[in-house]
């Protein structure tokens, strides 16, 4: 078992340490401390490993039996970092686990301001407007660190990355990935002025999503599972892009499928670059950009 | 509102009807009675085009204010589908939705058996093993609707696709995607008889997921959220293909965003078919397929 010998055990559910975590459970608790709730051990070690601002750690030494989560709550202790102990019933009272792992952290949020997110050459972020379900959103922030691009841009009423069902559906890349959260308006301002490609998912754009060049840097845009894109942001694309959909019944795929769909063609046109002038195409000779890619996805926007 | 003078309004939270919608929310219910649950306008339209095996309408009249959903239940009844009337409240505590739209329907569970399930030449089936989030399967259903394919094959203690959280991800997906349960070994037996490409996604496969060739008719296998594929149906895969991971914190993709751009190469693939004997080339003469893809996406599995 966990050794925390040197602080007391926390039996009282009102202790302001228990109060604070409960809060930070809540949209408001979050929004007024700017700190957020993470829990188990995959997500406390890839904290650590990310340098991530932990500000307490809190365990269950009696339910905390893996050797690799005592390691971790011995490393943290030791780098000072204030560590609590939780009876057991209070843990599980806690905690949001199915099988709670007994530890867990407090962590500072971490938000980049639009102005200071310069995408770099090679880059490309996925940007997501009104995406509501934090399930959703926190798929695509995982899919975003696994295709290699450097952050996610919440637009408009977009869920909370930190919210207890996002944090879990992003097995951890929250803490690598960039966070930018803004409005609409500064969006198409700020890509316009960053000069780079923006490619917007629409199921009603004329092109196919194989047919644009993703030249980077490169933001690729989702919108919300209800409603999809604004017009204020399809207008400030580069260019509109459709998945297609091969069956009438349905309109649209999930918005976290249709982000993977779009970054990972982001990702291998990047990772295997033709020549950027000539359209590709396939041994037959069709074009497989079509006529006139240079058109679309030029960079600048709007 | 709707006009339903004809029959009784449901008061009794006791009555049998309710009794029984109630048990078809549970696993339990829905296996002994062979029959599942939806709700909301949506489904119930889509479950009407597809002529799905509806047993049973229901509607609280004073919640139905959609002039379409008032519709579908005059067409349902005309066509002498029984339709029972529930009080308000009754419905609410029923219903799973966030917002009640005062409609739903007790329909068939609708399986194939294995045994009948014969690839033809153009298909394309998406099948998972040990899926066991319900959303995951939901979603990866109408993926699958979406992309054209023909159906998807539960393998192991894949979830129930009749779950209200599968249902809902499906967008009324599930009634015209075929539906086939079954155990790794027969599926194995089943995919070398039927002689159909089947791809497999593993994270730690060699090949890239656009190195091979998903020759139709072919089956792209995905392995549950914890395990990943079973060893058995790894050996029985015609290829084993990875999507690859940018970053090293990260060992996978969530697995409807990995089945939703596995089935979107497929029907890629087969959308602009090149010719099967050479692998596709970029302009420049890069391969795009690897050095020899009539290894790995032979037909045949095994």
């Amino acid at each position: 078992m966990y050794d925390a010998s040197s602080t007391s055990l926390i039996t009282d559910p009102r202790h302001p340490l228990i109060q604070r975590l409960r809060s930070l459970q809540t949209p408001k608790g979050r929004a007024e401390s700017g700190c957020y709730l993470i829990e188990g051990i995959r997500h406390v070690a890839r904290a650590i490993e990310a340098d991530a601002p932990i500000e307490h750690l809190f365990v269950a030494p009696s339910t905390l039996a893996s050797p690799l989560g005592q390691k971790l709550a011995r490393r943290l202790r030791q780098s000072g970092t204030p560590c609590a102990k939780l009876a057991p019933d209070i843990y599980r009272r806690l905690s949001l686990a199915a099988t709670p792992q007994g530890i867990g952290a407090v962590i500072r949020q971490d938000w980049l301001p639009l102005g200071a997110a310069r995408p770099s050459r090679g880059d490309c972020w996925l940007a997501a407007e009104d995406v509501q379900s934090p399930g959703n959103l926190g798929t695509m922030i995982r899919t975003s660190e696994a295709a290699g691009a450097a952050g996610i841009i919440l637009i408009g009423r977009t869920a909370d990355p930190y919210d207890p069902t996002a944090l879990r559906a992003t097995m951890g890349a929250l803490f690598t990935q960039k966070l930018v959260r803004t409005t609409a308006r500064e969006f198409a301002a700020w890509s316009t002025s960053c000069r780079l490609t923006l490619i917007g998912s629409s199921p009603s754009a004329a092109r196919d999503y194989r047919e644009v060049r993703y030249r980077r840097p490169v933001v690729v845009l989702v919108g919300g599972e209800r409603h999809g894109l604004s017009s204020e942001l399809k207008s400030a694309c580069s260019s509109l892009v459709r998945i297609p959909i091969a069956r009438s019944g349905l309109d649209s795929l999930n918005v976290a499928v249709a982000a993977g769909i779009l970054v990972y063609e982001a990702f291998y046109q990047h990772r295997q670059p033709s020549d950027d002038r000539a359209p590709l195409t396939s041994p037959a000779g069709r074009s497989l950009t079509g006529p006139n890619p240079r058109n679309q996805a030029s960079p600048g926007g709007v």
